[in-house]
């Protein structure tokens, strides 16, 4: 750049302020030396008010998702908001079936965060959105009063590029006889958030899940196996999500208690708070349903990747006009999974 | 919907509760009840992670941008923060020169909002999007606790798409010779913002501009109009933007105050708060910069639409090493017209 904007930002102890949102020199200033380095594209770089991307790859559609983030601490054990805003919106378009191409980024920042806070964020972000081989391309900053916000959100969305003879995923393919599986084990990434919230301890700290799941998809894709539905069980955890599909394909879903794994840790803390793990948010895992032929296979793929070696089949879809999700209790009794109701852990994500 | 989620809202008296944001069975009832109704459109409606869009016409790239939008008070003289965040999106698609396509809307909620200013705005947002021609196609929303937000934010993403064969606006093709143009009155949204704010009182009352200049921008482009740079003056006003396009061409600019079209009230508000509406900002006002043989052809178009009855030639790009902005004033001086420093209207969009 010819000509500097102002004096340096003191990045060690300096604070947002409403300026920093003005857009005039201070907005430029912020950009230039936090925004532009850290993303380091050529598309975040041309300096206009959007920025011109190539077409789709021929014979694609395109798959659009966006996410407002709220998280509460900033940070937690296992992420930060930055690094979850990236994983979770590359993992909506990439439950579409997509491959993730183009994030956007919008900051509402708090007057007072702390600038060292901010760029630890943008620099959580840049290396999570390099990891899952996405660019974030454009971007836009605004402050509000101290006591107006909590210390910053960012809303996130994302575009990606779906062929045309691709079967996608989608929430009203689940068929009566499908198997069920889930990535990995359930509830770490709530119950990461909430020990830390409430400066909890416990002898095996729990960390959140936050993660891409573009690599694990692919290697499903690869091997051909028709997808009926992928979904990341964030808010409302898989009880929700599995109501959502049922509602959704018109089916029933009969889940086997026993197959479900949590870690221990997890198990302890929900039991010592009162909480259904089944209701808990997951940042780094997904539902697969697919044809029960295709189940076996499927779950080998998973148990191979690092972000699936705890997979497993959990139970199958049934024929059910009530569209009621049923548990298999490790009693071996039987109870109904409702959606979530009110909302025990907010801000979770 | 075969299975209602749950009691009706009370949209008159009801507020905005956590749960509306826990990902469960209220936030599933917000968005059947009131999002998938107002925005209307078959790709809202997929249901899933994300939306399934049709690529871009062939021959076409993509152009992606983003805005948060924070603006208090919610509700102002011409409009409100939902019309405000679909123009605002919409036109920096358009002033890359691009046909904006698809919305997304990440909402930001605060507990105790009142159900039906928000029914106001997402109201407000559909229509607006409706007369631009853009659908909203995906959405997101979240919600804090009373205190950490102000009624309401929303972030917008908005693509587009724009031909490979269009030369495409930017601000780095600005040209010494050029002509600036300014499709009307300048300061009228932030002025609006601020009396209302204030609780001020003028004979005339300020209206926002608040408005989508894609059918403006179109004009120009089908006479075959090489717009070498388009640029909506929001957060920082003309001087900001007019800086911003000197140090991108590596140019100077020289403007006529007494061209340059402000609304009487305007004025006279500006002089009493000590204000300058080379500041303010607009929200429905774009500065055209194009080769002098086609100045006349281009006011003319300006002045025959709705949104440009009072566009002006404000000056011309100069030669300039230092890349300054000057400012013949009606007095037949001279003045130095520099970036916006600081932030004298916060929250203004």
């Amino acid at each position: 750049m010819p000509h500097s904007l102002g004096s340096a930002f003191d990045w060690q102890n300096g604070c947002v302020e409403m300026r920093h949102g003005s857009g005039g020199r201070a907005s430029a200033q912020l950009i230039e030396e936090l925004f532009i380095p850290a993303f380091n594209n050529a598309w975040l770089g041309q300096g206009n008010d959007g920025t011109v991307l190539p077409p789709p790859a021929p014979g694609h559609r395109l798959v659009m998702t966006t996410d407002a983030h709220v998280v509460s601490p900033l940070f937690f054990p296992g992420g930060d908001i930055g690094c979850l805003a990236v994983h979770g919106t590359v993992n909506d378009v990439v439950m579409m079936g997509a491959q993730p191409l183009w994030l956007s980024a919008g900051f509402i920042l708090e007057e007072g965060l702390l600038l060292n806070e901010l760029r630890d964020i943008v620099h959580s972000m840049s290396q999570a959105a390099r990891s899952a081989g996405v660019a974030i391309v454009c971007g836009d900053t605004k402050v509000v009063e101290r006591g107006k916000g909590d210390g910053l959100y960012i809303a996130m969305t994302g575009v990606g590029q779906l062929a045309e003879s691709t079967s996608a995923p989608a929430g009203d393919r689940a068929q009566p006889g499908d198997a069920i599986l889930i990535s990995g084990t359930l509830g770490d990434h709530g119950i990461a958030i909430l020990t830390q919230r409430e400066g909890l301890q416990f002898d095996t700290p729990i960390q959140s899940d936050t993660a891409a799941l573009n690599g694990l998809v692919a290697e499903l894709q690869t091997a051909g196996i028709d997808l009926h539905v992928l979904r990341d069980p964030t808010r409302g955890g898989l009880a929700t999500t599995l109501n959502e599909i049922a509602r959704q394909s018109g089916v029933g879903i009969l889940l086997d208690e026993a197959s479900i794994p949590i870690q221990p840790a997890v198990a302890a803390a929900c039991e010592f708070m009162g909480l259904d793990p089944l209701y808990i948010a997951n940042e780094g895992k997904m539902v697969v349903i697919c044809a029960p032929e295709h189940a076996a296979t499927a779950l080998r793929i998973m148990q191979s990747h690092p972000l699936g070696k705890q997979a497993a089949i959990i139970g199958r879809v049934i024929d059910d006009r009530h569209r009621f999700i049923q548990l298999q209790t490790r009693m071996g009794g039987q109870r109904l999974v409702d959606w979530l109701n009110g909302d025990p852990l907010p801000r979770i994500c």
